[in-house]
């Protein structure tokens, strides 16, 4: 998903173990009722709010395939409840497949390592027993990530890497911080902000997500120009492999050879744990500033986009959203587009490049959103726009939303791509079309799929899809996995990546194979082997 | 080497075969006489200028010893010139070789591939007839990456792309082109200019150096900030392989797994052969201002660039050089450092942007330059601060110098490398004392050790230096290869990388091995294994 700056939470609350987020956050029964009867075709009631407990018994999760050894035991556990909760991850196929009490694979396992030792040690005996590896972050895959499929090993464990959460050393003149894998967005910032520093990496995810998962699938933060994603700001890595550990040094930069950092970001546990890394870090933001500008054209926006994404400008956020996404947003009930801008600096003021961005946007016949927000942020910095205000809101509101509707029996999800310029405004049309008519004939009832661009290059854009469409009573999630399909092959028609920030997973595996240069897929295989010999580091994810 | 904004050439012009560039510009035996005369120890009288026909006569150069299949006959030559002129970079090692007819191994035959056909064809050819294949674009190279070393195979074949070298494809609204790896420097910028675009990538070899070059060497840029090392600027490769033609996607981002390019980026032949790419562009600059500053204490220069490096100010020049640097290329000859800024924009003035740095400059105790260049350049931007037109024209005669130097027989060459700030005052020291200390009881004579910053970053630099030693007779390259080892220590113990844009070739294989981690070492051999079964693509480079 893709992001924005968000608030940290409290430590007291509760994780929901199948759905997003936090268990108080979700909308209570009469809001999804409301909701869905926005959306034709969906439950008159929603789907209670499943009780792990119910699932232990419905299962009978009972005693794990295999036994830690005795010098291991004290980091795992074979808790069902604990192994329920780390069964998938938080997929519109993961929550539905919860609700229905039809999890994947529920792991023997769940191993809580406190230091890189305790990894490696972890993959030595998981490798002497037939046993599979899926390390776990924040469990906010929405990929099938951190799920395991199939039956090829005796038996999974889930590798909870949040115990390794400390930001071990700070470098303020260089501007960088060792930090743990298993650190949460929230953690790691709270640690970093007594030295006035910051990663300033805010997917969508934030609250739920590690480094370590933000490196191992190249996530992309809340910049939505210049360097957003994770890669750019790693200066070194390490990651525990079953043929040893891996740690590169220290760099500003450097041409030795391919990068080794590059071969293990997007990796996606299938090569190696990232157990820490270095990361560049950044002055916290003194000065922002924050509009909106409405559009009547889609296609002028799109134009205005390319022009900003081409100008020495560099918004911190350039997002727009098309008619429907502005609208279920809250941005703009006119039928039009909203392009929501930004911008931070932590030396000087940046109104000068925001008038200059609202002017270029106005050129393309963008109309500057007239309503002002709150004068000042709780931080001191500047307040936003009224549509900016909203769309902030609604977008980290957007998954707890999204599970509502699928507790009324809905399909709901995102899928996200990004192409070059020549191709992003047919590639937007055809997935609408294409898909909006897999889903009418399917259910009968009309989808709503929804675009909003979420990062943009100068050669190019990243557009985010929303899809909302009836279910079909009882099937599951075979309606989403066709109507992924019929997008997956829109996709490769117009040579759009299957992923821009979401990672492979397992639910883009097609896409991906179709995507990869086959010698590339050699080379890839051929380390994996070297790397994991036994295939035990996450399987089925990339490779094999 | 590191780069700047060079002009093109006319193409009438000779290369020289055995030193850097054109052969009507090397300086000439009395200018020779002169700069060996500053330096203790040399030369009374240059050596000669070698003729390539002694070089053939007095190595015997005769039939190759495989001859290609009738097919491929048109692509490839045996002739003795082009052979011997193909055996060797343009470090100081192979200059020095050159000049005493000892050159490295010569290739057997020198192929000119068409098409990406072409080169599939000769691969599969070579890999039958145990022919090692060294690709090589301008020959620029300066860590023996084009020369074969060893008797493994049976023969040698130089892979010329040069005949490859058009701009093939331009897209204007998405600011691309898709060019063939082949075409030098001023080659493709001259198929750019009529569509208003540049890749603007200059690096010091720029006008002997190709696409190709740049890509497999992760080459970097004139830019001192932000992205300049060529890897930014991928949109897409095409790479021939043994074991098949990869060729990934026109993206501007992906996160489907680790990317495909970056494991070709930086592979110096040794998996295959980049035959295109599509390279994201720019707008030609309207807007320059330049200016340089002096400082009597180098470590407090070294702190403002830091804060220069950290600032939102993003200088595309922002060269620091010591007080030796600085003399010898004339910027200033009062025993303090120079740092050289440059601003360019194709949107708006740069002059503020300049003044804010000069002031922070000024803030660290520097004294900005009070003289002033030529109004305006050839190409209608404004001109520079005289300092700044002395290190730029001097910048770009440097290698000749060095080969004049070197006729002289003195060592003359530079490293680089790159550390985070916390190690890099310490390791410049460390590096002019360590060098000049091995120099001069190795020759008796004080050696010249110099650095410049060629490229900062928010959280490090690259520090670039120059040694100028005496030699010591008839020794051919063994002093240097000695200072080499002395400064490969010292990165070595300040965790400085091998290389920051000079590539590995062949000279820092000790070096890179010690500084790559293993488990990306099993990974990297595991893919030449697959891709390149045989071993024949530039054996001993990274891998083999």
């Amino acid at each position: 998903m893709d992001g924005t700056t968000p608030r940290s939470a409290p430590r007291t609350r509760t994780r929901s173990w199948w759905g997003w987020g936090w268990a108080d956050a979700h909308p209570a029964d009469a809001e999804c009722a409301a909701m869905g009867a926005l959306l034709p075709g969906t439950l008159a009631r929603p789907l209670p709010v499943p009780d792990v407990r119910d699932l232990v018994r419905g299962l009978r999760i009972g005693a794990p395939a295999v036994e830690p050894p005795p010098a291991l035991a004290h980091l795992v556990t074979a808790d069902p409840a604990d192994r329920a909760a780390h069964a998938m991850g938080k997929a519109y196929r993961d929550v539905a497949r919860a609700l229905r009490g039809q999890p994947g694979r529920i792991p023997d396992l769940v191993a809580r390592p406190a230091a890189e030792q305790d990894v490696a040690d972890l993959l030595d005996w998981a490798g002497g027993h037939g046993t599979a590896v899926v390390p776990y972050g924040g469990g906010s895959s929405v990929t099938g990530g951190v799920e395991y499929r199939g039956d090829a090993h005796r038996a999974v464990l889930s590798l909870d890497l949040t115990g390794m959460r400390r930001v071990l050393e700070v470098d303020t003149e260089g501007r960088a911080a060792r930090i743990q894998a298993g650190a949460l967005g929230p953690d790691l910032e709270a640690q970093l902000r007594p030295h006035g520093l910051t990663l300033r990496h805010f997917p969508q995810s934030f609250e739920f997500s590690t480094l370590g998962g933000w490196l191992a699938t190249r996530a992309g933060g809340h910049y939505a120009t210049g360097r957003t994603r994770i890669d750019d700001f790693v200066q070194s890595m390490r990651v525990v492999t079953p043929a040893g550990t891996s740690g590169s040094w220290r760099l500003p930069a450097s041409g030795a050879g391919p990068s080794p950092d590059r071969l293990f970001l997007g990796s996606e546990g299938a090569l190696g744990v990232i157990t820490e890394a270095w990361m560049r870090l950044q002055e916290r933001p003194r000065h922002k500033a924050s509009a909106a500008v409405s559009f009547t054209d889609f296609h002028a926006a799109l134009r205005a986009v390319r022009d900003l994404a081409q100008s020495d400008l560099s918004p911190a956020n350039c997002r727009l959203l098309d008619p429907g996404e502005a609208a279920l947003s809250g941005a703009a009930h006119d039928g039009g587009s909203v392009l929501v801008l930004g911008f931070e600096s932590a030396h000087e003021p940046v109104d000068g490049r925001l008038a200059r961005a609202v002017e270029l946007a106005r050129s393309h016949g963008g109309r500057p959103g007239g309503n002002t927000g709150p004068e000042r942020h709780a931080d001191g910095t500047p307040g936003d726009d009224a549509a900016v205000g909203a769309w902030r809101a609604a977008f980290l509101r957007m998954p707890y939303l999204r599970d509502g509707l699928v507790r009324m029996g809905a399909v709901a999800e995102t899928f996200e791509t990004a192409a070059t310029w020549d191709r992003v405004p047919a590639l937007i049309d055809a997935v609408r079309t294409e898909v909006g008519a897999a889903a009418l004939k399917a259910t009968g009832h009309h989808a709503t799929v929804n675009c909003r661009l979420t990062h943009v290059y100068p050669d190019g854009a990243a557009p985010y899809f929303t899809v909302l469409a009836a279910g079909r009573p009882d099937d599951g999630v075979a309606l989403w996995d066709d109507l992924k399909a019929v997008a997956g092959e829109v996709l490769h028609r117009y040579r759009a990546t299957i992923t821009h920030h979401h990672a492979v997973g397992r639910d883009h595996r097609p896409g991906y194979d179709l995507q990869r240069p086959e010698p590339f897929a050699l080379a890839l295989r051929a380390a994996k082997d070297a790397l994991d010999p036994r295939g035990i580091l996450n399987p089925g994810v990339l490779v094999g």
